[in-house]
């Protein structure tokens, strides 16, 4: 993968020039995507800016994201050669700081659970995960440093546990959702991935211009609160093991870690996720559904069927419970830094009809609060597993800080 | 000016067709936006739909929410002829309980401060007030009985009380703002002006399939909380007497009113609305911003400019203040049902170079509690005045039964 602060780094010493790492970006995509299939569209004659902390880093674009130089088509034919006026405000960020926008990247249907044709870069008989499907398999195979995603359920972290790469979905609203295409206004969160934490750590400081978020010179040890999530399920061996491999790591490089039993508020808090996120659906794809119910992904189209009885009432009543877990969860971190936990329940699964599953993910994408990906071990296939390192509300410093720590730790072995 | 709930009634009844009660808003429409220039385009051939209980209703939507089969023009050259894809989910909502949208309505540039050429429908002389300006004018001057505007300052309170009609800002996030061209995404909030207290309550109900927000047999008298908002500076002469008469009327009907003084984190929101308003903007704005520079509306420009060096860090403080300023209020709500303040320092200004002052608005926007006008009284120039009925977050059926017992108590005098 390619690193993006090693290319920062070689480009301010002068030993890359930043038209050079921007040419490498798309070289290694025009070999790689043939097979991948990341992207649905490129820039042709891409260039690197002259100035700013991300010159010379080319960035894919989840295209449900705005961007006013490429179409934006949802990853449905509804969209087909739409094309917005403007970039989304993250967009304008990652120019802002320099950054190349080399294409936009594949996307489930609306960024739900019909799949995309992207192939897993570790093993083509699997599925990348999704729905940031593109954004993940193009940083995993090695064609781009940087790729924005976004996350309602559990689509930055489990596709990047699949992909086998860092990534981020930081506090709710840290990155605005203005021109990205809503799925839940409650839940809908703008996510980075890239080759590691403190690529991560350096595309979203110069996305927010919050120089915090840059890793310091060491990480301190963190105290982890491990959850499993019982409410969730049961994970799967790979699963399993890739917790086991980073609790061991973090313990052996000073980590304190204990078990930690999450109040029943918060499990309650996983059951009514869908019940927000498909009452916000209704009406954030009411065009769609109403007006182009044919057209309409069929398993997107399937739940907004089956939950179309959803009352205002059960909503406020979720809502109620989401905002008492939000109050019980900021307690238990006066007592810890960061939770780790599982980002999928196992490998990416076989073939393409299923991007997986986001019961381990959407309490935190509920919660708001970030959340970051480390690669732990490589199950059966070649297939990489993560963990979810979960840090306090509006704690985006910490989280990255403590997945540095277990990334860190892992690397020791 | 056209009842809602009357036309409703007689649609109901049989004594009016719904195709009629459409033609009747297009024909007053036809005669009086010609002085008045509250549409930017129009329906042609507008028809009623069958069903739903908003059949019949002519609705107009402000030009920065997304129509799909209007242009959407945000009172700016730099979106002219934009035609979006879909309809945002409050014009779905009213298509769906069977409104007919008959047109777009003027809009300052962007909603911000820029303004547009529409007149007051009470005094040619004088502003609508904005950044609602088309919504509030045509609902003022007997138009239509429902139009959509949108309100990140004072843009839907204060245009209402400057045209003498009702309005309300529901609680922050009761309509969605997908679809709608963004300010601030903490602030903005989608409302609904209409002829009287009782239309805006059968129009919000409608459209959110919430019939606890339809009037009750007869309103309660309310314990009433009156705040002057000395941080905000003095209000006009016009402003003090609409808030006396609206007040000893109350007191007249039964309602038990005592001075309240709002304590000093309320205040210090009030004060740091503009660091939230002024630091998203500059992202939701960064495309037209940064690549129009030349064609942005001047006055927005400025603010932009001005504001360019607003910091995270001073960003993230005005948000915590926002979120202890927000928990005070909730605590004076539990020993009176509502506030009673100024809807704007006085009656509109003369010329229409400038929109008004949103001073006595802003605190409430930043606080996501619901707001409605009650015009109050009519000032020299024939100039109406309302008055602001505040109510608790989330109890949007609060506010509005209250804001009617002011308005039953105003009509008997």
């Amino acid at each position: 993968m390619m690193s993006l602060a090693e290319l920062q780094r070689r480009i301010d010493h002068g030993d890359l020039s930043a038209d050079d790492a921007i040419a490498q970006s798309c070289a290694a995509t025009d070999e790689r995507d043939k097979t991948i299939g990341a992207f649905v569209c490129r820039a042709k004659g891409a260039r690197a800016a002259s100035t700013g902390p991300l010159r010379g880093i080319a960035v894919g674009i989840k295209d449900i994201i705005d961007t006013s130089d490429f179409p934006t088509e949802m990853g449905s034919t509804i969209y087909r050669g739409w094309r917005p006026r403007a970039d989304a405000p993250v967009v304008m960020m990652l120019k802002q700081a320099g950054a190349t926008i080399v294409g936009k990247t594949t996307t489930t249907a609306f960024a739900a659970n019909d799949p995309t044709a992207t192939l897993n870069p570790h093993n083509p008989a699997h599925t990348p995960g999704g729905s940031s499907s593109g954004s993940a398999a193009a940083v995993g195979a090695g064609m781009i440093p940087l790729a924005l995603g976004t996350q309602t359920g559990g689509s930055v972290i489990r596709p990047a546990s699949f992909c086998g790469v860092a990534a981020i979905k930081p506090t709710y609203r840290l990155l605005p959702t203005v021109g990205v295409k809503c799925f839940s206004w409650t839940l809908d969160t703008v996510g980075l991935f890239a080759a590691g934490v403190r690529d991560l750590a350096h595309g979203l400081a110069a996305m927010t211009g919050r120089p915090e978020l840059l890793p310091g010179a060491a990480s301190s040890a963190p105290r982890i609160g491990v959850v499993m999530q019982d409410f969730a399920g049961e994970p799967e061996a790979a699963g399993s093991e890739a917790l086991r491999i980073a609790l061991a790591a973090a313990e052996r490089a000073g980590a304190s870690v204990r078990a930690l039993a999450l109040p029943e508020i918060i499990a309650e808090a996983w059951r009514i996720h869908p019940t927000v996120q498909q009452f916000e659906a209704h009406q954030a794809f009411a065009w769609e559904y109403r007006v182009n119910y044919d057209a309409m992904p069929p398993l997107l189209r399937g739940r907004l069927d089956e939950s179309r009885g959803t009352t205002p009432a059960e909503y406020d009543e979720a809502r109620r419970i989401a905002d008492r877990a939000r109050a019980a969860l900021a307690a238990i971190f006066e007592d810890i830094d960061v939770l780790l936990t599982f980002s999928a329940p196992g490998a990416a699964p076989k073939g393409l009809a299923s991007t997986g599953d986001a019961r381990f993910n959407r309490l935190w994408t509920l919660m708001g609060t970030p959340c970051v990906n480390v690669p732990a071990t490589i199950a059966e296939g070649g297939l990489p597993v993560g963990v979810q390192v979960i840090a306090g509300f509006g704690d985006d410093a910490g989280a990255l800080e403590a997945a540095r720590f277990v990334e860190e730790a892992l690397a020791r072995g």
